[in-house]
């Protein structure tokens, strides 16, 4: 029998606690109800088939219902088969039925929602996404540690990048050869997103002309795919001389991802291209000082904008042909979390949030160019867990 | 301006009356209102950010409600930035509100469908993803050829498996080179999955014990994978002598995936072990006679779980520390489509649909052994698309 829960007791009454306090926060009753994966693993340490209740009073359990994998063990842990059995096991236990339940609106289907609300037909529905995104925008130390590893092993993957190049490589092959390698350093591949509508498999290579080509998904740049059926990334054209390659390329190397992009010219590429490059390092700079607890989210996008517009580049800033509405989000389990940093985000930085920050510039025909770096939020400003040299290299 | 619809004309009417003649079995009114990346890239060829409302009324116009990408052009399609603009749209066209509209409750997130059901406060809602999921299951001629193209290169890369494998290798090592292969020869890597709860990669390579390693998923086979936040396939242990290696890994080279798994052995292998692969291999004879236009999916089911049986490999039959309650599935642009082959299932076969048949046995110690095809189902029986050789392979 292996023991379900992987975290430490310690690990796991803290991360208990953050959803608590952030349950508290939102005046939110009785209990959560959890199924979605990222939740899973964030309450646990490994993804299952199963629910976590979560009651918002401490002074109640909490309750591990699981249906899969089979042999697992740990105090709490009840075998079920369905959710419907939920409300009787709770009963069996002496312990009473919830008078309100939250769930994972924002991330389970509507089928499995209101399936879930008729297990508890007589609570007071609501949603616990928000509250599950606030208590997971705080990592935890042990959680910062899993992201500090995957930016150090990320951070050896881009700086092998040049040596993976040679002169006729089309982007999708230099995309593969990126991908292989950072697999080889035991890259897990997965690619969390919350939410739906955003699809992604593993890399993103950008170069010339392609990086203006707008894309369905919310990402801060686009790219026309190999496929519609994926349109995003490299399109298997040849590298050109005169070009930037972008490479934002998955970090998962532990569960918990880090984010960064890196750019590099094959040739003479034109002074604009260095100069909004530049230009990104500086907000980088900038961001570091500034992104402080307390501080909030829209502002830093604003003075991104402003910096980009000061330098003459703000036509170029966050795409071109179409623009993205935001120049940096949360990371950890998912690459969308929060706090975004976006001109209408209410979020408020605090210590401990996990920030990618990425204004990036599309120079028509050239390509992409700035960086994106992941950041931890300290009281001393915000501290970089991904870093590669920033500078454009060359290739070859 | 790009065309937003990729499809001919006449690809795009045969598309629609299905979906419409889907949606007038189960006599649902009205208009479906379809936002999944998976039903976008059905309709139109390509995955975009938008809203398809096709109405049941073949009299009325389909029309293309699209966000992103920008500069998308095309007979009745219309910008938008929210959904809250589709009413006024269709009132400026002339066209009459919905009396009742169909969502994809099955694969929408609960908000998504609440926002969607609030811009029709008046109509009728109802759950469009049993008619989207029928609709989709009879594949069209250009469909099948998609999927006989990604079949095609599957088989080719599978068959080069052999020349991927050196002594000392983990199963992970083994893994990466095949996905890096795959990769080359232009798969896509996407591996769509209906719904929430199942997480993949790109591939499930599977040796020795992991073999019997009970996964979270509702996949076949399970392994323990390489992180508990992706608790599924390779671990990082080396192929040993005596062992089996199943290899399972993606077949998206064209939006449409097949599903293609062979076994391979490293040294001698246990009698048992073949025989075993033997009896799969016979129950896919069995179901390429059997599997015709009106049968039930369920006595499929029955006849591969009674050919285990009789066989003497009941035990071991869909797993043995935990077993899948299924040996077959749908397949095109999702993974998990209609029909599946269980015992519970209701699916009845139909001309067109392609089927993912995959009796596999799991022997203790040893390892998984037995084949996955994919069938497209006709009047002449399952025709059988992914042709890599189906015996045992030795590596090296």
């Amino acid at each position: 029998m292996d023991n379900l829960i992987l975290l430490t007791a310690d690990e796991l009454s803290l991360r208990i606690s953050r959803l608590r306090h952030a349950a508290e926060a939102i005046g939110a009753k009785g209990t959560l109800l959890l199924t979605d994966n990222a939740m899973l693993y964030y309450l646990t340490g490994r993804v299952f088939s199963g629910w976590a209740l979560i009651p918002v009073d401490p002074a109640m359990p909490p309750l591990w219902f699981i249906r899969r994998p089979v042999e697992m063990a740990g105090e709490n842990v009840i075998e079920i088969r369905k959710p419907e059995e939920i409300p009787s096991r709770i009963v069996d236990l002496g312990l009473p039925l919830p008078d309100a339940v939250g769930y994972e609106y924002d991330a389970l289907p509507y089928s499995t929602v209101t399936r879930l609300q008729a297990v508890f037909p007589d609570a007071r529905h609501y949603n616990a996404s928000p509250i599950c995104a606030m208590a997971r925008s705080v990592k935890t130390p042990l959680e910062i540690s899993m992201m500090e590893r995957s930016g150090a092993i990320q951070t050896d993957v881009y700086e092998r990048i040049p040596s993976l190049f040679s002169p006729g490589m089309t982007d999708y092959e230099l995309d593969v050869a990126i991908e292989t390698l950072s697999r080889q350093r035991g890259c897990l591949g997965q690619f969390r997103i919350a939410g739906k509508s955003m699809e992604f498999f593993m890399g993103n290579v950008l170069t010339g002309e392609n990086a203006d080509a707008p894309s369905p998904y919310d990402f801060a740049l686009g790219g026309k795919g190999m496929n519609p059926s994926l349109p995003v990334g490299a399109t298997g054209e040849e590298i050109k001389s005169g070009t930037t390659v972008s490479v934002d390329v998955n970090g998962d190397y532990t569960g918990y991802m880090t984010d960064m992009t890196r750019v590099f010219a094959y040739g003479d590429i034109p002074r604009e291209a260095i100069e909004a490059h530049e230009c990104s390092i500086e907000i980088h700079r900038e961001f570091a000082r500034r992104a402080l607890p307390g501080v909030k989210a829209s502002e830093l996008f604003e003075m991104a904008r402003d910096m980009a517009d000061k330098a003459g580049f703000g036509r170029y800033f966050m795409g071109h042909r179409q623009k993205a509405g935001f120049c940096g989000h949360g990371v950890g389990i998912e690459i969308n979390e929060i706090p975004v940093i976006a001109p209408r985000s209410r979020d408020i930085l605090l210590a401990g949030n996990a920030i990618a920050l990425e204004p990036k510039f599309v120079i028509p025909r050239v390509g992409a160019v700035g960086i994106e770096n992941t950041y931890i939020i300290t009281d001393a400003g915000a501290r970089c867990i991904t870093n590669a040299p920033e500078a454009i290299l060359p290739l070859i």
